[in-house]
């Protein structure tokens, strides 16, 4: 049983910024641990660190990790504790990715590696890393340890595969899809995974939950594909075609490449393979994707992976909990930054 | 009760060969256990993490490992398993290294980041360090996934530290002895401690092991510092000099700093500075090394390092793997690359 249209309409009602204000307790506790949490002996680490941590995340990993042990019945302090792992994994994956795709704006600021150089963001990458896991075997739960190292696998395969796609100017959607799991959906849906894990819950509550951020997490990144051609620069906080400067895969371009007509294609293709794309070109490539029906195949796409997202909470009984986790999917559907 | 001068006669007469051939049984099964474990289902991740892993590396830490942990009672098939833990985490190192310090051969051949660029090298070093991780928690001993996240975070706190010390041209002991000790030696004295860990050792015999490995790693670091001045390059496998291009803090320069004439030191610190001396001054600088005792000095230090790593050995009964341990590290003294 999934969400009926009265559902969304219910949910909608409630608009992206009350849902988020709902958690304000929850990101107010996250936000006190993370900077408990957070320290090297090393105050150069800290001070990288605290850069890329304390950027304006939204927080969506931690919020997930203590909404889905809460709804499996967990509330205490070792939730919160155990929901800036996700953070510390994701703050060491941006180190990594800026100084791999040599991006030029994170969160409306120059990304760390332009501040303190390529070597100091790969080693306070590692670092970020390692006291996440470090952190996760404290809780003695093998399993939560086991997940995020395979977590960190994944991921860095995905970034890997989106490397070598780019090389070779591969753009399908298979393709695609295997690297926003791995790269992106892999560590929100671990998120939900280990709250879950935490609260001691059984396998099929753990895997539901795990389905419920793998279907988010894949909406996410679509929703982040359109937004790069899409958003205003300044809500972003990132240079917009950003995507399209790196040759990177997105829904919207796999459509319209497919769509396109063959000069239209060969015209795509090439931009692609230039990178740094004029003004011009940026917006020439931006009618393609509406003219082609790219971004609206790929907001659909976006909108049947919330759907999925909701049933996959089926199991669970009526909460306000679970409610939260609904409007928070269709939060995520609706951003527009 | 230390190694006496007589004990080291009777070691040293062995030779260094002759202690590395008595362990062929281990280091094939070791090769076995490498070759079967690392797989990633992207074909160019493990290309990459092949040409890093099988690269005449001397797997060291793997057969402290299976040393370590058949003193304390364990040798079965699980023991190498466990032993490419610390492999892959060296490798993993040396990848993020090489992109890092920007170091021109690695065991005789160009770094992997040349090969395939910084992007590739980064990337397969962080799914190394998941793996090794992932490996870990396999084996269902939170203390050994927790030692391994604590050594990696000592890694690149110690790689960190270097490239701050390397910026500020800070040449002082306390100064390299930290670097070392996160950098190198944390990852040896793990290799140990996690030997004893899965062997089920009392604590005493796990902090034993800790310290042998902790000042065979200081020592074996401190001899790689003289060798970069003195080896043969072919011997050592990667260009001589590669310390001194790069500004690294090495034991013999830290003596030759504070011993040489004020006019020299000046000389000394002004060709750190520059990078990539001429060969003449190269060898002005390795003479300054020999002049002012600093060569000696840091031959004596590893010397006094490796009784101790033996001495820590003192608490278990004599046997033919304590009296192995110990020429083992004797070999790390006498090595000449």
């Amino acid at each position: 049983m999934g969400v009926s249209p009265e559902e969304v309409f219910i949910i909608h009602r409630s608009g992206p910024d009350n849902i988020m204000d709902s958690f304000k307790t929850d990101f107010e506790r996250i936000e006190q641990v993370l900077n408990r949490h957070f320290s090297s002996h090393e105050p150069f680490i800290n001070k990288v660190s605290q850069y890329i941590l304390f950027s304006e995340g939204k927080r969506l990993r931690p919020l997930l990790t203590v909404c889905s042990a809460r709804l499996c019945g967990k509330t205490d302090e070792e939730v919160y504790n155990l929901s800036v792992i996700p953070e510390y994994l994701h703050a060491a994956s941006l180190l990594h990715d800026d100084v791999v795709d040599g991006g030029k704006m994170r969160r409306g600021r120059p990304p760390a590696y332009e501040i303190w150089g390529n070597k100091a963001a790969v080693l306070v990458g590692d670092f970020l890393f390692a006291r996440a896991i470090d952190l996760a075997s404290r809780f003695g739960i093998i399993s939560i340890a086991k997940t995020i190292a395979e977590t960190v696998a994944l991921m860095s395969e995905g970034e890997i595969i989106q490397l070598l796609q780019m090389r070779a100017q591969c753009f399908d959607e298979e393709t695609y899809l295997e690297i926003i799991d791995r790269k992106t959906a892999s560590l929100i849906s671990t998120s939900c995974r280990i709250g879950a894990l935490l609260a001691g819950a059984r396998e099929s509550k753990v895997e539901a939950l795990g389905k419920y951020g793998l279907y988010l997490g894949q909406a996410f990144q679509i929703i982040d594909d359109i937004l790069d051609y899409t958003a205003e620069a300044s809500e972003l906080g990132k240079a917009l075609g950003t995507d399209l400067a790196e040759g990177k895969l997105t829904l919207p371009l796999v459509v319209a490449i497919k769509k396109a007509s063959s000069k239209e294609r060969e015209r795509l293709l090439q931009i692609l393979r230039e990178g740094n794309p004029s003004h011009e070109e940026f917006i020439w490539v931006s009618n393609m994707l509406i003219s082609t029906g790219g971004t609206e195949y790929a907001r659909c796409r976006a909108k049947a992976l919330i759907s999925s997202a909701c049933e996959s909470l089926d199991i669970f009984p009526e909460s306000k909990t679970k409610d939260s986790l609904k409007e928070l999917a269709y939060f995520v559907l609706d951003r527009h930054k």
